[in-house]
């Protein structure tokens, strides 16, 4: 909403990672009644600014080392030189979906790093834990679950990988990114699944890594847009 | 190790449900040196009885409600009263084997009413979430997924019923019961899943009921023998 | 279209199987021109009726032992009497509903035949072909496949029953035919694959058994509506 | 069985590609009656060669315009010169592992080409056929299966290239080549397998391209060595 020369924000957003302590917020506000695409434009919210709360703290199955939580803008004041692009109709639009971008494969290499360490403490279990005469790594299941766990990294990293590439080569990578962001996700999810079967009871205990990474996965489906936001995104542009 | 008339214990058993308030205990212990399966008894242990004691405490992802601990039997005496079937070689073996095939149909059960209460939750929540002008339940994605997951755990369901009916009738229902625990701890696995993904960040809420039951479906895979055993078990009565 | 006490039925069906050779074919078609629901009925439409004629034959991947073809109704004569609940409006759609439900638990059957012929198959493959110095039923990667294999065949014969048993009941069985239709059609198709991925090389020869049951269960999620439309059907009674 | 400077070569081997036309074959034989590892070698046969005929032809289910078929030696006599590293114990083994470095690579190329050939007829009917009135791609169900294949053919091309790219360094390729083989060859079936299920009936259709492309990805996991040996050789190399 607008007001002489600044604008007064009002409005919530829940779910914000490091809310509490971010220097600064970029919030996707309207700046007309009408809130339509070409409405929207990027605001840069100072956390001292006023008129800025916390809301509720969130606590979540995974990434729970992270403060996340509600922000709470109640006529907070934001300086006209605080709005990006702030004469270009739906510049904020565009930027959200650039955001979005970046972000996905961001969580897609989150995931690859899930992944690798649920991979690798498997494997490490694997060696060195015995039943049936031999160590598990020996039979052919748990070998075989290894195999096709260091594939799916793999491939999870490499199409990761492609999106970074695109955005360095500045082509567009909207679509690469969205990949990126759904399989990885999926694969950091079957993966540490996998492995913490490989560990058997001790793949079920709290406060183990085995078990951190597999609650850290849980989210990684839902964050940034979920999954079926990433295929609205693909199938789109097909 | 045998002694005057009755037994003397010795040894240690990780991951038992209820260890801290079980009146007795089922231990499957050898009445000789050489541990082999005809020399496998199944010992009832009063909890009173003199060298049990309990072990290290295990906080698990999931059942986190219930106490599971370790069993310490330190030159517990055991009468020989206590020991069933004590002249039969072999006989603790054999009821080892049939306890499990009762408690996996018992897993597979667990299996079902997780699977189930996580697809209810899901699709209550589906009705009453709009997005993108319409409850979720509308958009294909979702429904379906609901419809996914409750083909599943119909199939969960009955592979279950078919291993408890075989029960009832006094027929053989190893195999029965294997493929039950199998199939409905990966179907639970899996139905939790995606009905966290359908609550999208509601689903990712520590302390909420979808979480829980997320975490409740991890440990279903590996209790009363991993899903590796189940397929030993099935595989070798083809 | 209508005609003086009879029907004058014209359009064309085609993948019909059987079409061939059928006395009688149950045709749905609209007794007004709206071609609302309300308009459809059931036409017993002889084979020797003037005005129906054979259309093109199609040849597919798989039930290629059958004849499937078009039906072409060229100012086709029918009987008042032909006309099944002539006067019941939407009795049409009532019916084409109620033979699909019937149809779905049929596919289902037809899956889990094909499906366990590919498991025996394989099983008996498994059981006398070495490598590796063992028979191959004996590598840990073969035993638990056909482990899985029998447990999903399980799971899709016991669904099928359900939806007939069902219908033995007089119940209604709409969901769960077309739960069945859908879960066998996929388990014959995993299971075709995976039985043909144990007789290696012979597992790929044309003209072999396995390699027909592999092409009859490709056309399985297709036939008596896609699976697609059974979840459109289950979803929406959920 | 070696003979006067030259060899004597005697067996057969079946399921040879172009064993027909090639003007050379190149066989691993032993050069001692003990058939060790250290034994084998690389025979270079000419199709003219005395002693070489052609056994029984196969018909295969897929990539069944190639001539497959068995090649047998009847006491072949192969030049000295036509044995490569004579001298090398062992030369035989290596040389065989190398060939399916490579061929496994171009395997894994094989398959992202069906698939995309698939993927690319199914996007082109899901615009042009209408149902419940819209094109097909329309409907979400059918959209997000679209975005799951062509996400799947990206991560087959990536780790496919990947494994040709460190042959073009020099580098060991041999994991990443088995990963490409078993994880295109597996996106091939499912992505052939989806495709045709967008086309319903149609894709259902014998002599068709996507009837075709079907059956030509059924032989994919097969070639080359089954699955089961790439998850060996990666298993043994983590
Ligand atoms: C929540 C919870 C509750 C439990 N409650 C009880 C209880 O009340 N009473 C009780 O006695 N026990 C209980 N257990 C223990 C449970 O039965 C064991 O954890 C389980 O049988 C697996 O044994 P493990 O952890 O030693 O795994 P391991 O045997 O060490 O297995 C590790 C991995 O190797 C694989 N593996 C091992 N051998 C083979 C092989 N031959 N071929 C292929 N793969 C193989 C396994 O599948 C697994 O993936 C409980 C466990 C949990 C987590
Ligand atoms: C740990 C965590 C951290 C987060 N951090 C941030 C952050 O820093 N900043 C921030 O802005 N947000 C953040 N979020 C919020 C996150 O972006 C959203 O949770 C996510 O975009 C999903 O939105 P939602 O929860 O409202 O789900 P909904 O949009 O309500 O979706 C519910 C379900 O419906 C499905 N659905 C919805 N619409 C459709 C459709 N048209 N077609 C098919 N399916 C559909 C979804 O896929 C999902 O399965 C975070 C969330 C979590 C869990
Ligand atoms: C279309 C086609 C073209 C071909 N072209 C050629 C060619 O040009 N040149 C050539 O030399 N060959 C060729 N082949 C042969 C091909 O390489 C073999 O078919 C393949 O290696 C598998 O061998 P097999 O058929 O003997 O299967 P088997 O070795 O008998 O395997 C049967 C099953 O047992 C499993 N198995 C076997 N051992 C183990 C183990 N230790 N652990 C776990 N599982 C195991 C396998 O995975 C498989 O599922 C071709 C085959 C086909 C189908
Ligand atoms: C071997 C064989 C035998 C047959 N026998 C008979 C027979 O005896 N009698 C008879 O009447 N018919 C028969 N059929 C026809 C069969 O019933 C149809 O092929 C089937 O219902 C699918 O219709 P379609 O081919 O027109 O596919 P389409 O309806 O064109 O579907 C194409 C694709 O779009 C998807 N789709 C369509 N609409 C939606 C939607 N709203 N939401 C999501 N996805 C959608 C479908 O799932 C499919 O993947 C036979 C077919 C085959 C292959």
């Amino acid at each position: 909403a607008k007001d002489n020369g600044g604008f007064v924000l009002n409005g919530r957003k829940d779910w914000v990672i490091n809310v509490d302590r971010a220097e600064f917020m970029a919030v996707i506000g309207a700046v007309a009644e009408n809130k339509r695409k070409s409405a929207l434009r990027v605001f840069i919210v100072p956390r001292a600014a006023q008129g800025f709360s916390l809301g509720i703290k969130r606590r979540t199955i995974g990434l729970d080392h992270l403060y996340i939580g509600e922000a709470i803008f109640n006529d907070a004041c934001i300086d006209k030189g605080n709005v990006i692009k702030i004469d270009e109709a739906g510049s904020g639009y565009l930027l959200l979906t650039q955001t979005f971008d970046l972000g996905r494969a961001m969580v897609g290499a989150t995931s690859v790093g899930i992944a690798r360490a649920a991979y690798e403490t498997a494997l490490d279990y694997a060696e060195n834990r015995w039943q049936f005469g031999a160590a598990i790594r020996k039979h052919q299941a748990v070998a075989f679950a290894l195999a096709e766990m260091a594939t799916k990294i793999e491939m999870a990293r490499l199409i990761t990988w492609k999106a970074c590439w695109l955005m360095d080569q500045g082509g567009d990578y909207s679509v690469s990114s969205a990949m990126a962001k759904m399989a990885a996700s999926n694969i950091a999810q079957e993966v540490t699944a996998q492995a913490a079967d490989i560990l058997g009871a001790a793949g079920c205990e709290k406060g183990s890594f085995i078990e951190q990474l597999v609650r850290d996965a849980r989210v990684l489906t839902t964050i940034e847009g979920t999954n079926n936001m990433q295929k609205l995104v693909i199938s789109s542009q097909l």
